[in-house]
């Protein structure tokens, strides 16, 4: 169900008064604005004249703009990161958590994020030049290597002394889990900050930890990270090498950014284009008509065989005019049941309840679903056919019985076909390594038009033969 | 991009030890699989053969049986419990977390679901009858009453004991974070477990908890609480009263459900029919016919205007028959730019981008869009006119330049009429209470193919006039 637009409220009520404050004391900006969480303050940088962004940013501290940035759109932050000099760039970027700063550097200019890199301290450095290394939709790029680990061998109460004290020190560890290893670093179990505090002071950390926690490799996929994710409730995936060893950690908050944008793309490929990779709202006019262009070139140019399939039949046109009058209605119902197949398709894989090897399955369902969805709309065309010409609204001639019959049976046949067709494209372009939601409404369409033309007229000779034809 | 089917390899090695266990020691299946996850459990369950789920279920403690039941699927669940004596489903369903509880009863027959519940302990009971009360897609119908609260005058260091005498009791709060209550029970704070940790053992909770937390009402729709969350990177939502007493929590586990299954609607709506509700591998044939045979009538019954349509321009196609070969060329050019714009619109509205108040701007960006995209499709299909007759591969008769541009200022015009009605069906939607994911590609097709008929007709008379009309 729909619901009121968000319209960033708190956002729009604030931006006036932090904009006078910046006029009149940007000292006191800080101390006023401390409460608000870093992503409204976030959402009132968007707000705000451009120009007045950075005397914002560099009224709050570096640490606080630092979370400021992490919440900013990533055109905003990118623009505003190659502005500033390079030392102030870096002194931000430092303070962010390392996958956050990773991904930043990884949106800007090559050149740029060099040279900030290289101004970094160098723990830092060393850390973002090893997560820059792992692709943006891989588990290595999006883990962050800030986690709190203990060792099996501790007791409890040495690792509850050693997870306080790393809290105190208020580095940014996320301890959404603690995870213990072996002596040689090998990841062994995990448990939760709860579950220490639940544990006798006493007993071993081996003891109290679940054994072998689910865990993922840094070229694991971005979106098999996210199912893992969903199907075992977790709220962080551990990252281990090949060896065993835990190199990171990927945060619930980023997983539900990646179900988000998977989902921005896939909807946007079902409609029929590229994905956008950016806002509607702040893709440039050449940019939405390159990524909107292509695809419509290319199904303009698969449509072109309409013509031509038009023109194979153009005797049979000719000589009953009457049948180019249900060409649109015949090939839009294929287009149609094809749309409904290839969308339940496209995210039932997504999903993980169908694979490439249930192709078969799902051609023997599809088929009669098609054929008994077909049936129905047939006979609705044949009630149209009669109906108009008992009713006098038009004259199909002496034959209008025959005409109606060849309309519902080229229907039942192009609905079926169309199902088929649909429910197909998104297996078949998996076989091939493509992304099955590449297969669109307007696809599916295209595909099935033709053929869809190719059954009205056959139909049409089957049963016109000798009396229309 | 696509990746192997994640075809449950864990739980398909599992179920045959199972399966061996149950039938020699079933007494050893508790011991045995302690160490596994609940969500490999249920995929067990799934797959060994049904009527040895209840024997599986009964062989582990009740405790991990409920965990297990959890992670099942709806229809297994329920199946099972419906078959299961009252109290022994009672039994299962109260070592739930309440808001699985309330889930679970939700999808049974209401009589059984009454059963159950009278039979549950009292605390239980009232918990459970409480949560039932609200909407399943509300935050009151999400949220579990099990949290942790600590007043907001306590010192850390009872705030702490408290908290750790809490976790010591087994019970199952969730501990993602600690709320802050004032002394008549208000919302006033959250801190983090961690946070916690780190504050100095004689600091005031009030001093060390960040004010003014995030937080919905119980009537709070679960896409709004899906976008909070998101938004601020929340692993837990506070749900309050209106004034303002703590009544629950959402974790992050269910807000990422959340967001899959309404993804999952968007996209079968946007395919052109109803959400399923169910996976596509385990509805019924009815069902699926029903689900897609709705909309498909509604569409088939809305693309019979082309056939009137067409038929009030029949005596231009009979002069000019030639003028019925690039038909539906030009009506599938309007569906295919339309089910861009309206799956790019649906999505930024999804995304909080666009709003009610934005139509006009989308208007005014899509109509300029549109006309180029047109223009560079008009341009091609001018070429493939003028291309055939000087290839001698088709005559079309000694006006076909005027023939080309007749289909090149058609496909111009009906590609900027779908773009601007594609992007405009799901603001109209909005606007009437309705779902903008229900604005289809094949509903704006439908909408599109009337109008680029009597767009093309139009065009032809202007331009053949005197020639081939």
């Amino acid at each position: 169900m729909p619901f009121d637009p968000q319209e960033k409220p708190l956002a729009a009520l604030l931006a006036p008064d932090i904009l006078d404050l910046l006029e009149e004391s940007p000292s006191s900006v800080a101390a006023e604005t401390e409460e608000l969480h870093p992503a409204d303050l976030a959402d009132v940088a968007e707000l705000i004249p451009r120009e007045q962004v950075p005397a914002f940013l560099a009224a709050l501290s570096s640490a606080r703009a630092a979370d400021v940035l992490e919440y900013l759109n990533e055109d905003l932050r990118r623009d505003l990161l190659e502005e500033i000099p390079t030392s102030q760039a870096a002194a931000l970027v430092s303070q962010m958590t390392p996958d956050d700063r990773a991904d930043t550097l990884e949106e800007m200019d090559q050149e740029v994020a060099d040279e900030i890199v290289s101004e970094l301290p160098a723990e830092a450095r060393a850390e973002t030049e090893r997560l820059l290394q792992y692709e943006p939709d891989t588990a290595g790029g999006l883990m962050t290597t800030e986690f709190v680990s203990v060792s099996e061998d501790m007791s409890v109460d040495d690792a509850f002394t050693s997870v306080r004290a790393l809290a105190r020190s208020g580095r940014k560890e996320a301890t959404y889990a603690i995870y213990a290893t072996t002596a040689d670093g090998r990841l062994h179990g995990v448990l939760s900050l709860r579950e220490l505090l639940a544990a006798a002071p006493g007993a071993k950390i081996a003891d109290v930890a679940r054994s072998e926690p689910v865990s993922v490799t840094p070229d694991t996929d971005r979106q098999e990270v996210a199912r893992i994710t969903a199907n075992y409730d977790l709220i962080a995936v551990p990252v281990v090498s090949e060896s065993g060893h835990l190199m990171g950690v990927v945060t619930v908050d980023d997983v539900i950014d990646v179900i988000v944008e998977e989902q921005t793309e896939d909807v946007q490929k079902m409609g029929g284009m590229e994905a956008l990779d950016e806002p509607y709202t702040s893709i440039s006019f050449w940019g939405m008509i390159r990524k909107r262009g292509v695809w419509l070139c290319l199904l303009f140019i698969g449509e072109l065989a309409t013509a031509s399939a038009m023109q194979g039949f153009e005797e049979e046109l000719t000589r009953a005019i009457v049948l180019s009058l249900f060409v649109p209605l015949i090939v839009s119902s294929g287009g149609n049941s094809g749309s409904q197949a290839t969308s339940l398709i496209i995210r039932a894989m997504a999903l993980g309840e169908l694979g490439v090897r249930d192709w078969k399955r799902v051609a023997l369902r599809e088929l009669p679903t098609g054929l008994t969805l077909g049936a129905i709309l047939g006979v609705l065309g044949v009630i149209r056919v009669v109906m108009w010409q008992k009713m006098g609204l038009w004259d199909y001639g002496e034959h209008y019985w025959l005409l109606a019959f060849t309309v519902g049976i080229s229907v039942t046949g192009v609905v079926a076909f169309g199902s088929l067709i649909g429910s197909m494209l998104p297996f078949a372009l998996r076989r091939f390594g493509l992304d099955p939601a590449s297969a669109s409404a307007p696809f599916v369409a295209t595909l099935v038009d033709v053929t869809g033309l190719i059954i009205y007229f056959l139909v049409a000779l089957a049963l016109l033969r000798g009396t229309l034809l």
